[in-house]
């Protein structure tokens, strides 16, 4: 398993003696995060997490998995942001994005909680009807609006369904080890619970019991993506010419002080789409402050070449591309001969898809760059577990180091505040009286 | 029905002077626009589409979507880019992001030819098995690569399925009125055949057969999607201070001009996630040549607001918003009381949670705009087939203006041709050797 940063694209972009230029900035923000002296030290808990985590928790994740599996047609997975985003990003890299779809996944795995769209709600209720539930609710307070509505709505059809003590037996409490809303109500009904750890963000959660419970419940093997973490972990231990993880962190704040100011994310795998939404809340929440930071945004090609792909190709200059590439991604297929040739096709028959789709992400490449695209490419080995403990550590680290070097604190995220304290004022939640009246005027004029 | 433009939250961005001082450009762009005399005018059939259109063909793409629903179970629709997006959107505006989960919706839709990764055919393969089905291919030429894949793998299978003849019963084209590959195999099988007129390009088409025919399939109503977009037609057909649709294209581009480079379009509302993608190609594809362009990227909210809200409240000050709000936003759900109140959540006990949502919406313009962020909301009535058709009419008339005010051609897509030449190339597509030997020099580098 291994990320690999692959810089050749940036020639003519950015000149090798740059990066040169950047080793003792490298060097500092290395130690800063090692020696846990800079901003945002007290998260850092996903550091060393590959090795040192729960093992206990961990086989309790694993148990509790098999009976959700065992037990149950549909999970439902009550969470918002880093309390989502990674476990189905995980699910459909590792499975698919028609993973409820297919008839071989016997336990369907749906999101809620992270919108407040009744829409939304009524789909999923619709879903379950008629089907054997679990619940697991991802909250570290147990008051963030999102999901504590959705969990008002689940822990009430459960109990319903199937009483008090059967409910009880059926709902996952990710939390808090012992503060908090949703651990008192644990303590008091009796939930199995797991622990959001004080010094693991949001966004950096997924190797915990936030994305790791979902991610086995959907029968992966999280004993393997703990494998490739700690992989990726040694392997950018230390800075210099090996540190991939780190070249890229260097290479994306070179480009943004030139100037190219959004980054790209792309894939050619549609199974990845997910994985983009992961890796713009790390990459988004962690820079995007104090009125900087790379705009991140993301396009499954070459779907999104027929859409985006003109812009990329001859819009505004201001963006770079980061291209995920994968010498293998699943099972295979073949285009094969037809004897009238009726599509003009035939050059094509007989040779794997996956080479066709190689083939387009080199073209774009080079066209890109012709255009005036710098491109980054990282080669990922395969679309599996140990590949993705491996991508997910190499992103978190090079999001840290990649922070430190634009100069913010990469793990708060003071912004998200306020568009919460606004909406508990205008939602008439004591307490917030004075900015109601406040956020009313503004509304009414 | 309707789409009100309302652009109060630009206040201290936008001094209401500036409006008036772009009228004369506004007046300059409607008539080149309607006089047909600027850059692209050979594709401005989508201009008077909602009224014009050949009313035979619509009640054969009526009859032949009540065909599909009575002989299929799924219907795999074939395209990309303008072929696929449009349709999709659709749908899922219409029905639900669910749609193909729903058990309601007997027919399942899906779209295949928009990627060459062989883990999503082999998936859509997958969930074919054992079903009847139909096929839609949407290709102008018919030689557009991916959708080219795929529609010679489904020819395959429907054939095999049900023979030559049963097969040509189940497969529609939708493509050149007269010319090209697919035409000319559509003569010789006898399939039946939509048109794609010469003067609508693909990001304008979704009004056309190529996106009423799945959209119809799927059981949405297409004479009042026609009845919305020739309500839109009349209220923007001249200038003037009621054109919202215009007031729009003149916002993004002061907007524009003074350096924000990023439109993030911002729904509240899941279903609308696909219109977002649509957004993105028409106006992606529309403005982003010439090294110039508003580079378009979209978020759901709230879900987004715990991955992009940190960075839109408080990144790079290079962005700005369109919002869009529904009055009504289909079923709606109420939180209830509980006795206990464990989560503290009865204060908002009996509220609709769309209300909770737009108090949500509310909190976060005010909140981004106090950020220094420029807010454009676009209210809409509703999500259904009427505002559907309003909705699109409204964004491709406001996506001429915006173009021809950036002084592009708002309707080439030059850009995208230069991936498929490399691609071509580097598959050993016959004529494209001296191109070939070029980059697999830059390749080996």
């Amino acid at each position: 398993m291994a990320v690999k940063f692959q810089g050749k694209y940036l020639d003519g972009f950015v000149k090798p003696e740059e990066f040169n230029n950047m080793n003792r900035e490298i060097e500092l923000c290395h130690n800063i995060l090692h020696q846990k002296n800079g901003a945002g030290n007290d998260f850092l808990g996903w550091l060393n997490l590959p090795f040192q985590y729960d093992k206990t928790e961990f086989e309790q994740i694993k148990k509790s998995a098999e009976k959700i599996r065992n037990d149950s047609d549909v999970l439902i997975v009550i969470g918002i942001g880093g309390s989502y985003l990674g476990a189905r990003a995980a699910i459909e890299f590792l499975g698919s994005q028609q993973y409820n779809n297919l008839d071989k996944n016997k336990l369907k795995v749906y999101f809620v909680g992270n919108t407040i769209s009744p829409s939304y709600l009524n789909n999923i209720l619709a879903l379950c009807e008629g089907k054997e539930l679990s619940v697991n609710v991802i909250s570290k307070s147990g008051t963030t609006t999102e999901p504590a509505i959705a969990f008002r709505v689940f822990k009430e059809l459960m109990e319903e369904k199937y009483g008090k003590e059967g409910a009880r037996e059926r709902i996952y409490v990710t939390t808090d080890k012992a503060r908090g809303t949703l651990k008192e109500l644990s303590n008091k009904e009796g939930y199995q619970t797991f622990v959001i750890e004080d010094d693991v963000g949001g966004r950096y959660s997924v190797l915990t019991a936030v994305g790791l419970l979902p991610i086995a419940a959907a029968g992966f093997d999280i004993d393997k993506i703990m494998l490739g973490a700690q992989k990726a972990c040694k392997d950018f231990e230390t800075p210099g010419e090996h540190n991939d993880c780190y070249k890229y962190a260097t290479a994306r704040n070179i480009l943004y002080r030139k100037g190219k100011s959004i980054e790209i994310m792309a894939s050619y795998e549609p199974n990845w789409q997910m994985m983009n939404e992961w890796y713009k809340q790390l990459y988004g929440e962690s820079e995007g402050k104090d009125q900087k930071g790379i705009f991140p945004a993301s396009v499954i090609f070459s779907t999104d070449l027929h859409s985006m792909g003109q812009f990329i190709q001859d819009g505004s200059r201001n963006m770079f591309e980061t291209v995920i590439s994968f010498k293998q991604a699943g099972e295979d297929y073949f285009v094969k001969k037809d004897k009238d040739n009726f599509d003009g096709l035939n050059f094509l028959a007989d040779q794997p898809m996956s080479e066709i789709n190689k083939k387009a992400m080199q073209g774009t490449i080079l066209a890109h760059v012709a255009g005036g695209v710098p491109n980054i490419v990282l080669e990922v080995d395969a679309m599996d577990e140990e590949n993705l403990g491996y991508i997910v550590y190499f992103f978190e680290k090079a999001c840290a180091i990649s922070g430190y070097m634009l100069g913010v604190n990469p793990f708060n995220q003071p912004g998200v505040e306020d568009y919460k304290v606004n909406m508990f004022a205008l939602l008439g939640k004591p307490g917030y009286e004075e900015q109601r009246e406040k956020l009313l005027e503004q509304l009414s004029k």
